[in-house]
């Protein structure tokens, strides 16, 4: 069946086109420094909010009424369901997908029922992708919808729990082998808790360690190559999640000597949520090396919770993508759309238009990151301001040479010290300037 | 010359005394499991906001009239500020005091000549302490408001700021082992960045690593027994501050092989405008073993700035006590009392009413704390939450010693899981009887 | 059927009983002042969380499993949930409820169905009121869980909906009526907007207040005396609500002259979303004449979204019920507990527990305010910070009667002008000591 | 003296232009539907932030060392600042500027004495308005950093301070008046409170409309006729301040009867203070015709504390000039830099670039804005979205007249309603859109 019929193929038709089912900015077949956009971004629709998603609120019913949700049959719908992604995937150039164990198939009544009906819908994934261009960017099981996990699932209370979470996660960790997934992340959405006063925090944590600890081994027993990730979230649905932003997972994952199995998916979102920019994770994990890979998406600052938007600010982009470029650029990673419709956008034509936004306003950000790069402006400027430790005494200090004596004895007496400005405003203006002029190219 | 001279000695009263200069909770002498309560809370006074503070606020000028700043020369009304202090001390009781090396002593043209003028002061308050309970709690150095460090301090861009940082924690680690300090105290409040734009945080993070190397270096040589403090706070006066919370200054020290060196001074009002509880800062400390000290203050938590307001709320207290009590009291941390009065409370009289305040609910909140310790209730609760670790797979669980695939054996084919509720409004009803049951015998 | 069998009737034990099951604080029948407790309080329990309310969060599928809701047929679930409501009151000592719509009846296809099965139900309750103490509190419209109200209901873009909205409150009044309620709410869930880009906020605010003027209308037609309310949220689950706070409401009733015909609910968890204390807005209700009723839970301030948790913190209490004192007390409001168990609370005696806690809560609350303002220690306070408004120029300013020459030339050759303390800390303490103490007679 | 004799006259270059010290994308003389864009825009400066303002912050001394302030005496300084405004001003085509009392001139020891100072400093600026095309936009008086008004001014417990207040709104409306003022603006930055527990607000209120009535009075009697502004925030320096945000604003001025006399001067960074977007202000004010004038700067999101920074980002500065195109433009209004450089931004040309990068940010987002209405594409789709009320029941809605039961009887037998697509995620692509190709042309 086919779902979106009323939709053309989308295409690159330039920043002035009037056909919203068309790309403005992003060029998937442009090449940028030897390589083709769409192998610098990498962009994954996610198949939760484009596929499952139905709308639904805190305050409201569902409200998208889907054409591949019409089948009785949970297993039919879910074969739709993944007919909708590829067809969608490939109207829309998307060459990658990222799925909870959930999303995909129904829940029987055991988990060993539930695998049974995974398996068969893996299976169909797997066949379909043979004639598509489309790929597993990363896989990762559902620890919070289910109730059993209300009280956390590598963190809960209860054995029991902890022993189904890690058999979910066994099991998704071979379809993501299976389905040659570029990477595997951990969200814990309930890993956390929602009042101290009945947690015992220090055995959770070292509980979620000895979980991680064991997924470590499990996918190095079945030869799973893909990067393990951890996605950052401070809150919501808990209370208090454990690993509210990327320093803390960091700081945990040192702790039980974790760290050299991990990097981090970045979600801008949940970078807000918990009082960073979302440069600010990304910078932080790259110069850790920790980066790993994007939840694109984008959160409404004077909201308090998880809005997950469509990304539209170019801002935003343009930052985000020059620390990818920092970084070298996506090995295993890429750029996930984490971000739903908005409930009153029901249409299949508002699922099509979101994720043109989205690409356009990476493509755009990337180039503009890309340019600025490319003239070493910021480099040129940083490299100046702390130009004092690349000689001299400055030298000593960033190879940790010296000592608060020798410090003392060079300033004991001066009577004046000189700064130089930070030309913030300058650096706001200059790139404004880059971001109002790439276009005309 | 006597400051306080319209205020009698304070002393406890109990909750049904009409004296505004009396203790209603707090009873110095009182013997809680065979110490003092003045023993279990180490009440300190904060120097800078109770002698040198004068009520500006950023759209205000100063507001305070202090006698003590009545002289001109400004070694003068040091000497005076720190005759306050001991006459303030003796009357409210507070055995401990903490200090930055500018609030104590005026600066000269060059740091040999600031260091010159700290000495006379320094040897001031030593002769004072002599016939004097008062001890230094921690001393610290003002890292923040001379210009100089406008762009950070250990992290500045340029080598000479770095420098004479180091200069003056030098010489402030000097002073505060000459006035025999239990702690001393690294507040980095521009250690952090106002844009990324012009930020090189990589040096900057690796710079501070190499500072505070230097600090425990130096510590070391001089013989300087104090605990060494890392005090988070997320931001203001900068955008971003490294030290973050208590987890990213965690993870911080780890990265750079530091950790063994620290613990953390925590306070309430930082904590909260980083996202978390107070009581969440102090049981993430403690579990990792770095619960050192306390800022005893209190913010707003609908305002995003430092309030650093007197603390008022027995919740508040309570909780921090009761993680305090596990930790196993104080050692060589205390309650130091960040605290300012409000601009409108302009008067001599409400600098004793809010330090009786902050005294009185930090004293009730720990004998709430003691007595819900003494009893176990949240121990036994939270016991029996986690039972199921303490046998059988979940002990092996929380040992380590089992894998995914076993796990998986368990629970494939069981069709329904057993949660126990979490009784969250049961334990805050219970917290509400201890409260407000604790003041009747 | 009964639900509750393992519970016993709840009642006084006071505040050393060890049974969770009894009121620790709160006393149904003590008088204070010539009234009973429990009309001074006026409890209410909020059909929708306790009855229907299943546990969901966007993160979580359903988690709790009432017996109630065991029916398979709508209509027999909706008879089940109205026999657990009477139990649980009565059970509770608990006199009022509230509902809206959708809560106590299953929906039809159109409205004449939706109707007649809310009339059944109606009808059913009604026959249950006669041999029991409950009262209904007030009633409401549900006109936000509907997809057709996902871009608003009286602000919705599409006149049919407009009209269907006024169909269900039309309807919803006249249940209400029938039952006696003794007032009628209007929560605009979903009357604000996702994006101004899409929005003609002129139009909406305008049809929004016609369509008030017509409940008004009908209200009187119909012979409805209960008080009409509005109940202020600024956001969540829209990202900008209309009725944002109190104030802003009542800019909007003045705007459009409706003011006469409405009180305000004024809900702890939704003052705290717009950036006010609680408190803040009881009292800006009140000094305007406009304090109707209240929705008596808990937020949490860390947290940006509507956790609507029993409210357990004492302060909260006592401030509130100190400004409903001021107003007066109660006449056709109260306190109903729009609060919900967490999702971890699963169990029956949860619902039971956390409404103790909330009852005693208030009731304690209102026992230390009715202290308070009996011995008029903050009255006596305020009217001496403010007397010089009681004579001389004072008086003039207080009651309009002088100009700016006048003022001008009492001041243009002082030289010192004395203020007074505002004593916050003292003021703080005061309350602190009426808090601890009030338990002990 | 010359204090800016390092910069050149800065002109339009356009936007590939390298010279720091050009405006990219603001040509002053350009005309737009028949006016220059320096008239379309009216930009001011904020003599406090840029000739009186010190770097200093509430953690650091002050950080800029002013050519204008190295005068010794007082009044020399103050002709010192109004030298370097002409000169800026003239340099940067800046045709307005605004004012406080306090900022201009120095104190004496009483108002007389101050208000002779005042004098001085007013003929000497309107001898130097002379020969310049330099205007003022607004003046104000500073009622707030002095301590006097510690408690409030016009909402001061104090008669003695109202009264003060009083005399200095007086003067502060005369030489408003002398220098040709277009607007006089109210900042009640201490009209609020610290706590409820010491605060009459009713009466604080009434005093504060009694104070703004005598205003109004003053100033027709004068024969003022700039337009008198209300301008917004919702907090800091104080807890809670009453003007809140637009909306608690004009239900206050609407429940004194005052409304008519004031429009509002609106605030991007207090907007999101209030937990609004700066638009949301923008539109509200203007539905209701009282956008006034405007502050602008831009705040940081994930900064409690008002940050006055220099606006540069296009996405709100196009969306604010939208409402400025759709209000018919400013009349007595402008824009005004209420915007600071960064403490560490100490140079002259910081203040010079973050001017000029202001100005071109709201230049561009005036072209993107007048672009987008000129083709009416927003216009179009909202008219659109609401055809429904222009024609049938829908009109009889938007106008008031029908009632319940006619809308009901039109609904209650439908089993289907429709809806049409909110379409967020088109319009905000159609945003970028224009934003990304505007420059070209």
């Amino acid at each position: 069946m086919e779902f979106f019929k009323d939709i053309a193929q989308v295409s690159y038709e330039g920043p002035e086109s009037k056909n919203p089912f068309s790309f403005k900015f992003y060029n998937p077949e442009e090449v940028v420094e030897g390589k083709k956009m769409k192998d610098h971004l990498r962009f994954s629709v996610a198949f939760w909010h484009t596929f499952t998603g139905d709308g639904r609120d805190m305050f409201g019913a569902p409200a998208f009424d889907r054409p591949w949700d019409k089948y009785e049959d949970p297993l039919d719908r879910s074969f739709a369901r993944v007919d909708a992604l590829f067809e969608f995937c490939e109207k829309l150039n998307l060459e990658f997908f990222c799925f909870h164990d959930r999303d995909i198939a129904p829940e029987g009544v055991t988990l060993r029922e539930t695998n049974k009906l995974l398996d068969k819908v893996v299976g169909y994934i797997k066949d379909r992708m043979k004639g598509s261009n489309l790929k597993l960017l990363w896989g990762t099981a559902n620890l919070f919808s289910n109730p059993v996990y209300s009280q956390g699932a590598a963190t809960s209370p209860f054995p029991e729990i902890f022993a189904r979470a890690a058999a979910q996660v066994k099991k998704a960790l071979e379809i993501t082998k299976e389905l040659d997934g570029q990477g595997y992340v951990f969200w814990g959405g309930r890993e956390g808790y929602e009042t101290l006063l009945n947690t015992n925090m220090e055995l959770e944590l070292r509980n979620l360690a000895h979980f991680l600890k064991m997924a470590v081994e499990y996918a190095q027993k079945i030869g799973f190559n893909g990067q393990l990730l951890i996605e950052p979230k401070p809150k919501e649905p808990t209370k208090h999640q454990y690993d509210f932003d990327v320093a803390n997972s960091l700081a945990f994952l040192k702790t039980y000597g974790l760290d050299s199995h991990f990097k981090f998916n970045i979600e801008a979102n949940h970078s807000t949520l918990a009082g960073h920019t979302f440069v600010h994770e990304l910078r932080y994990a790259r110069i850790h090396g920790k980066l790993g890979s994007i939840d694109a998406n984008q959160g409404d600052l004077l909201l308090g919770w998880d809005t997950d938007q469509f990304p539209t600010n170019i801002y935003e982009t343009t930052l985000a993508m020059y620390e990818v470029i920092k970084a070298g650029g996506f090995t295993k990673g890429g750029l996930n759309f984490d971000a739903k419709v908005r409930r009153s956008s029901f249409k299949l034509q508002d699922l099509v238009i979101a994720h043109i936004v989205g690409m356009d306003t990476f493509a755009l950000g990337f180039k503009v990151a890309y340019r600025m790069w490319k003239d070493q402006v910021l480099e040129k400027f940083i490299e100046d301001r702390y130009r004092g430790y690349s000689e001299g005494i400055g030298k000593k200090i960033a190879s940790g040479e010296t000592s608060f004596e020798e410090l003392e004895s060079l300033v004991i007496d001066k009577d004046e010290f000189v700064l130089h400005s930070g030309q913030q405003e300058y650096l706001e203006s200059l790139l404004n300037q880059y971001l109002f002029t790439v276009v005309k190219g």
